[in-house]
Parts: structure tokens; C-alpha cells; sequence
């Protein structure tokens, strides 16, 4: 996806409240802010919104001078979702249809953003998202609920590439891997996570931390920006990209950044962002689950 | 109000706004947003949002090569307004305190911003407002809804300074004028819109058109800040802001740039923003009666 006009006021208010949950007083805040105005008019909007946004956080990183100012955030966000582990895992033992509902969880996991302070958000987009009017109409749309798709080409898979986004989302992320596993132990599942620290996407760290290393495999993209541009990320993880014979992408930055891709990608999350709605073709809020075929939009890599 | 650093990204998003509501093309927005960004970093955060808006406003205006962009828009807001001119009338003259639904009409009509498209969402508000639940909370709050001080100083005024805000609110502002009169024919009341052109803010020509200038001598402010900035204004204009002995404000803009003033001040306005909400006290939506004393906040002018 292409940076629209509409994602420069965006960066603006993220930078400042990224700024903000790392902690920085208001000089600092407004020193982001005006070393952005600095560099936005230099960004051309053929860039997609992670490749601008790694650009901006870098930005923010130099100013702030912490390595990791959300490395907190992330600690809070992965306890927070493993404190809810069981129930999460009884929810899908009570379900008709397990692989969906493990779906359906691993994208009501994408709202653990570091706006989320408690299970209490959580547990209110739980109840949403597996409430069975709204499945019955996410099922209607298979433009962006293609469940029978993702099912078709999961079957058939042998090599998995997981694409990962932020802390705290990675269990539930564990237990959509567990119920693929469930299905099939001979697949091969590759979890993979950022680089370095960007905001509150998940590292190494946070997937060891969430117990994802016990069913996957952990890699990292190479790179640190806040989603899988193709064109920062290391050879390693390309190799492992271009074998894998299902991509299933989590977030709306890997969206962004591959939604032009020229290989199949499933992209799962929920659509936050009104800009990210439209290009979709959703409504913002909608639980999203993409067949992206790799075909039938321009190539971007 | 002081400028928050919440407002930076906003201004961003507002010049967007204004630019494709001229009709700018997507090239042009561009440069409306890189030459704000340019600018930006320079002004202090102790200019009040009106001030700041009006750098970017008259920096739109020069890009675009336009004097008046809004016009059309503005001609549409003024004769959707007139065209519900009688039915407001009707639910007054059915109203049990028609004072109250006056002031309730004038504060609903700043919702006509350049958004509104037409009369459905005008009614919506109407519904929502004059609600009998609604005007119950509301009641219970005399910070953000006194309408008893009004009435009050309503009672014992004379001379009556009367701020306008958008174009097509107008027709709301001389629905609530004409009952001020109906309440007492011997006040004077003096309707003060900007000079020159600047989003949809009313001018001479609005007044004119929605028949203020029937019920009120119609004045201009002498600037084309969006909010009467006072250090802007011309000296006719501050000689009159001096002599009222009741100041009726009506919208964001002119809380804004009055809202610490050493005059009192009665601020009429939808909530329509988060950190106007937050500065006044209020919730978002809320319908704002505020009466500001002029004595306890920090001097302003």
C-alpha cells in the first residue's frame, strides 16, 4: 500500500504519542514533532506507510536516545496475554469449528496495541469478534473473511512462514500455531519477528517470552521496520519467504507493506485505521482475513 | 487556550481538509502539507490555536490562489440553514422555555461546519439536543451549561456583543437574536463576523444573506483569524468588545482565542474536539453553555 496524504498528519500524531509512551517530557515531544516537519516533505508517497514509518521511528529513536523505550510495554503486554492463556485456550476447546475460532482470536489479538491497558479491553473484543451474528456476517464477505480459502491452502501446506506484530498478541498468535500443529504436527512453522526495537512490535525476546519457541520455529525479518518491507529485510529471511508455501501476515503494517506483494499472503488483523479500511475495501473495526493471491495488483517486490 | 502539542498533528490534518474542500488537486495538497511543515516548527505553542490557524490558513490560501475557497460551501450552509428556518421557528414557538431552546438551536447549529452535507444531520443533532434526557444532564452542570447566569445577565444587558462562527450557523445565531429581542426590543445587539474570507467562518455577506442584519447591526472583527484573536482586531471592533456588557461567543475558534480573556464571556459551542473538550471540562459532543467571569483564569488580554 502507497502512503496516502492522509498518513502525514498520522505520522505526526504518532510520533507524538510514541514520544509520549516512551516517556519524553514536553520539549522532547514537541523536538519530535518539528524534526519530522523537517523530513516529512522529503518522503515521497510511493514509499508504503512502514517504510515512512521506520523513518519516523528511527527519527524518534535518535531524539529520545533509548534503545527500547517500549521494552516495558511489551513485558506488560506479553503478561497481560499470557494471563489470559487458559481461558483463551478453553474458549477454543468449547468451540464447533477450532481452527476458526483460533483465527478469530489471533486477529482479536492484533487490538493489544500499547493503548491497552488491562484484560478488560481485551475480553469487550472478544466477546465482539467471536459473537456469532458478527461471524455470520464476516462469512458473507469473503473479500475480507476468505476463512474457506486460508482452510483450502493450510491443508495443503507444508512449510508455514508466520509473519508477526506486536508483543503481547504473539500468544495468541502461539495458539493459532498450536491448533495448525493440532491439525498437522508433520508442518513446518516459521515465527517471524522484527529485528530491533520498533514501538510495540514483537522481537525474538517477546516470542521466546510468550512460548512461541516451543512450537515454531523463530526467526527475524532482518529488519526494524514497523512491517515486512521486503526491500530491509535480510537474505536469510527472504530465503525463508520465498520457499514458504503459505504466508499468513498478522497486522496492519505487514498489510501496508506487502499488500502488493507478488506471492500469496493472508492477511489477518484488524482494520484500525480508516485510510488502511478503504484501501482494503472494509469498514474500520472490521475482523479482517485477506487472500491476497499475489496476481491481481501491481508488483511490489 | 494555548496551542497543545496535540493540535500540531491536527493542523496538518485541517490544512488536508481545507485544501481538498477548495477543490485543490492531489499535488497541491502535497504542498500545502510540506510548506505547513516548513512553517510549523516556528510557532510557539503559547499562540492560541485561532493564531496558529490563521498562519495556516492564509499559507493555504497562497498556495491555492484563491480568495474566498469556501464560497460555494458557505452559500450551501447558509441556504440549507434558511431552508429549516421555519420549523426552528415552530420549535420554538411550541418550546415551554423558548429562551432555552433558542440558545439550544444557536449551539446546535455549530454543527453546520463545512462536513455537513445536508439537512439529515442537522436534524439528527436537533433530535439529540432538545432530547428532554439530555437537557437534564446538561442542567446538572452549571460549569459547562449555565443557562440560569444567561438568563441573568441576558436580563440586565444592554448592549450585546454577539461573536458568529461558521456560515449557515448564522440563520441559528438569529433565531436566538430574535428572541433576545422578543425578551426586550430597547437591547442593542451588535453581530460581529470576520473581515476577510478564512474556511467557513461567517462574513458581512452571510450575515446579509440569513437576515441578521434585520435583528442586529452587523460589524466585522477586522481580522480573518479562525476565532477573534484580540491582539488582530481593529480597534472599531475592540472599542465595541470593551462597551458590551454581555459577550455571547459562539463556536471552537472563539473559545479558543477568549477563553482566558479578562472579560466576561459567554462561550456557546459543540464539543467537537478532544482537546477543547479536555481544556473546557466537558465530554466530546457535549453541548457547551459556559459562562467565563473574565477574573479567575489567567489574563489573556
Amino acid at each position: 500500500m502507497k502512503t496516502y496524504l492522509d498518513c502525514i498528519p498520522c505520522f505526526f500524531k504518532q510520533i507524538l504519542e510514541a514520544a509520549r509512551m516512551a516517556g519524553a517530557d514536553e520539549q522532547t515531544q514537541r523536538k519530535a514533532l518539528d524534526e519530522l516537519a523537517k523530513v516529512m516533505p522529503g518522503i515521497p508517497l510511493t514509499y508504503s506507510p512502514p517504510e515512512t514509518g521506520k523513518i519516523v521511528y528511527d527519527l524518534l529513536k535518535n531524539i529520545i536516545k533509548k534503545d527500547d523505550p517500549y521494552l516495558k510495554v511489551k513485558e506488560k503486554s506479553n503478561k497481560l496475554a499470557l494471563s489470559i492463556y487458559n481461558n483463551l485456550k478453553k474458549k477454543i476447546s468449547r468451540s464447533h469449528d477450532r481452527l476458526l475460532t483460533a483465527v478469530e482470536l489471533a486477529i482479536a489479538g492484533n487490538i493489544i496495541d500499547y493503548g491497552v491497558k488491562n484484560t478488560l479491553n481485551v475480553d469487550v473484543e472478544l466477546k465482539r469478534i467471536l459473537n456469532e451474528e458478527n461471524r455470520a456476517i464476516k462469512r458473507q464477505n469473503k473479500a475480507t473473511f476468505n476463512y474457506v480459502k486460508f482452510r483450502h491452502v493450510l491443508n495443503e501446506a507444508r512449510n508455514i512462514l508466520y509473519l508477526a506484530d506486536n508483543a503481547g498478541e504473539v500468544v495468541f498468535d502461539r495458539i493459532l500455531i498450536e491448533e495448525i500443529i493440532r491439525l498437522d504436527s508433520i508442518k513446518k512453522i516459521i515465527y517471524a519477528v522484527k529485528e530491533k526495537p520498533v514501538i510495540n512490535d514483537a522481537l525474538i525476546d517477546d516470542a521466546i517470552a510468550c512460548g512461541v519457541n516451543t512450537v515454531a520455529e523463530v526467526i527475524s525479518s532482518g529488519s526494524d521496520a514497523p512491517g515486512t518491507v521486503l526491500s530491509l529485510c535480510s537474505n536469510e529471511f527472504l530465503s525463508t519467504y520465498r520457499k514458504a508455501d503459505m504466508i499468513i501476515s498478522k497486522g496492519q503494517g505487514n498489510f501496508e507493506a506487502l499488500s502488493r506483494a507478488n506471492r500469496p499472503v493472508f492477511f489477518l488483523f484488524i482494520a484500525k485505521c480508516p485510510v488502511i479500511a478503504k484501501d482494503a475495501g472494509c469498514m474500520l473495526g472490521d475482523v479482517i482475513l485477506i487472500y491476497h493471491s499475489g496476481r491481481s495488483r501491481k508488483r511490489s517486490c
